[in-house]
């Protein structure tokens, strides 16, 4: 039998994602919020942390998940996905049956980029408002030493 | 064991269907668009090449072939599945989720058809906006010496 | 707009899942496990917690959440799921397909319990072998005071 | 309205998967083998390339793809998939349904990476035996500079 599995890079480390999560929740605290739960994704759109708060309703997971998958599906922040679903709804009704109901355009889904622009994953948050998810998914990213893209021009 | 299957024919060539591919993102690349992704299906809706430039979003691959198999399912280019999806959003939102998501009616979903009208399958075009996406595979259609149908009269 | 929801209880504590699944990754590490993804259930079958080390192969998430989504549906931990598959392979068949593919019968799901036996969620560890996936899921519940129920009599 | 989507990093490049996929189909002529499909996933595990040669039957995409895919989402070459199969029939029925049926267990479904062990991808072939579907992805990857891992041992 071969060894283990090896070799698998795909942008967002477990340190970087850890911390990701556990500040977007700090930054929820500290705002008020409604209890959130946090999904990061690395960059083959596969799951790396996911921290649900305590009182969360049934779906956050997987409503953030869907915000974070719907952001790295077309390679914009949620703000983009938002304006997308009003101008072109036909288009965005597919996209969201393309990705099995698992693409969420609204705030809240976040690119995580590096220094260079290089797309790492993304984060989505939900749980309250989506304009205050997005404040909770944009500290983690900026803890982490990350640059926020959050579908708007900065 | 019996011969390996031989004698299925399906429209486009594998070569024809190469000389599409290859040329939609070099119309892509002369137009200065956004990566694309480059799906050719063939007459029995099946994949005959697909080749997705470097930089494109998760799901880019998933939205071409989206675009051409919905041309595939209706027997109509993305512009008129667009109109349709404007006209009759019902019948629409049906037809996505009959074809398990994987129908996108927007323009960039393009009939391939023979001298004598004889549909060969379908090129479907996603990365830039979708009138972009369209221009590219208009132009690999042509390249292949076949004629393109958008959906629109010509 | 109502207040945000509050009042779901699911066993399993955000505090409790936290500890589980970093104590897992520990003992993965201590042991010289291949690298892992944990997942944590709630009592509702939702998430509550994930997270994947660098390394970990395409489908690790799913086939950590499918082992833990296992348990949580049969109401026994991997291994009794494991017994079943051998034994009563056409009800785990069809176990599988009605979970939508999400349910793993092996070791390394093993559900969570309180001092009294009620069931608070369960965790699914995959990455190395099943049995020692085990190991490292076993570890984390202890380590939250908890009580693992692996689908062996103790 | 952002400028279009950039910074998506996946591993193998187009002109990777390009030289990959026809060299394969090259291999298979060479070979004599009957009718190949070569599919060539990215890290991501989304579709890079894929060619269909003339006279395939309807579903070989689909087969070639779910070989690379089960590669992928295991992390391990076809060969050790095989293995897994008749070994541990239960898991591997399960994985199967949790992938929705895109995940092969059988040679011809190749990992590829680069001198330093990192993994790119993976490739897929289907067509004739799979032993032979094997030769011509080993083939393709090889002419591309990079390391091809069947699941056996070098």
């Amino acid at each position: 039998m071969p060894n283990p599995p090896i070799g698998f890079q795909h942008g967002v480390t477990l340190d970087q994602a850890q911390r990701i999560a556990t500040t977007a929740l700090e930054e929820g605290r500290r705002l008020g919020l409604a209890p959130l739960t946090v999904v990061v994704l690395d960059a083959a759109g596969q799951m790396k942390a996911l921290l649900k708060e305590d009182g969360c309703s049934l779906l956050r997971p997987a409503i953030a998940h869907g915000k974070a998958f719907g952001a790295m599906g077309l390679g914009f922040g949620g703000r983009e996905l938002a304006r997308r679903s009003q101008g072109m709804p036909g288009f965005m009704n597919a996209f969201s049956d393309l990705a099995g109901g698992a693409a969420v355009p609204v705030p809240g889904g976040v690119l995580v980029r590096d220094g260079a622009g290089a797309i790492l994953g993304a984060v989505g948050v939900s749980g309250d408002l989506s304009d205050k998810d997005e404040l909770a998914a944009v500290a983690g990213i900026k803890a982490a030493g990350l640059t926020p893209d959050t579908g708007d021009d900065a």
